[in-house]
């Protein structure tokens, strides 16, 4: 837990979210910054439900544009790309068909990106603690390579050495599965119905990209009936 | 040495202008790729100075603005921060007052950061390869806790780790004095009276400024008068 403050990189989705509600329910509101990042993605109802959610929790958002930094990027994920189709199937059956290389959502180096960019933040607002929601579900097989305990760790290192042990990353969940998060969450208050996780800028979720079923999954296995 | 390409972190100072003429002498400019951010500093005659080099090199060059990620920063080197003089000593000098901590010249996990922006963009262009002109001098004391041999070991490893092994950083210089940097920036023709270094944005370098007195020493330790 955090001395000073906590700043949870959070994208109004389910995992950051729970983050987001466990630093408040650790430090209580004040102590806390959300640190919100666009990228060019497709789904910007993402931000949308960031700023909805931050406004319940009464904490501060920081909002980041760092979509020029993907500009060349073929990725699924960005609006720019409209002719790539989002896989509709789940994460495993993906990646058989890569061969354990990335599935054509990642985006490169994204989450490097994104947690060096909230530690020069913490770092300029005092704040020695990160707050990120990986969990051991986006580790699985090598989809995301920078979701893996691997990556995590070496960042977590560069990032405590680099800002001369001034700020550390915590991952609370990074033992647990998706479900395992919702639990939490739901002991914890979390306004579920407000998150945003679905890959397609639609109105309302797909229900069949990746991500859709991952969440509808986990809230199903905490008896909520949600997409 | 690159099989694919190389994109260089190049900020048009002495070191990182080194890398990118190794790098081209390596590989042949078309292969390189030159990576230069901006991030609010008063010495934007340094993006002057990236400009006639990359034409120089014949190579392409990125230019990317993270200022927005320091507007909370109280660093001397910050635009924004013009009531905060730049130290006129050396660096040594300078940590025997900050007892060990950052100098007020270091940018909250600029490195970082910036290794980061450079990690996507490589992959999105098809690189393996980030050089990288760090060198020994940079990690004396604690000044730059970004530029320490521990902060670049586990960044190293955190952009291995999570771009799926697709991208490596390379620091050449990484055992060498700012002096050794030099004589081999002269073995390969470096035309460093087009490079600079001063952290005042002024017309001329200062000539007082902490780089600007190590960027001398390097010269002189070489038989270049310049400054």
């Amino acid at each position: 837990m955090s001395d000073k403050g906590a700043l949870v990189l959070f994208s109004g989705g389910v995992d950051s979210t729970t983050a987001l509600a466990l630093a408040v329910s650790e430090m209580g509101s004040g102590s806390v910054t959300a640190l919100s990042v666009s990228y060019g993605q497709k789904h910007v109802k993402e931000i949308e439900a960031a700023k909805k959610l931050s406004r319940y929790f009464n904490v501060r958002l920081i909002q980041l544009d760092l979509s020029e930094i993907f500009k060349f990027s073929g990725c699924s994920l960005l609006g720019r790309n409209s002719g790539e189709e989002i896989p509709k199937e789940s994460y495993a059956e993906q990646l058989k068909k890569t061969n354990g290389s990335p599935v054509s959502t990642y985006v490169p180096f994204r989450n490097g990106l994104f947690l060096s960019a909230a530690a020069a933040y913490a770092m300029s607002l005092g704040a020695d603690e990160i707050l990120y929601g990986a969990h051991s579900d986006d580790a699985a097989g090598n989809a995301y390579p920078d979701c893996s305990e691997a990556f995590n760790t070496a960042m977590n290192t560069a990032i405590y050495e680099g800002t001369g042990g001034a700020v550390r990353i915590r991952a609370p969940f990074v033992g647990l599965t998706k479900a395992e998060v919702v639990r939490q969450g739901v002991g914890l208050g979390v306004p579920y119905e407000l998150t945003w996780s679905c890959y397609e800028g639609q109105d309302e979720p797909c229900r069949v990209c990746g991500t859709c079923r991952d969440r509808r999954a986990a809230f199903l296995a905490n008896g909520l009936d949600l997409y």
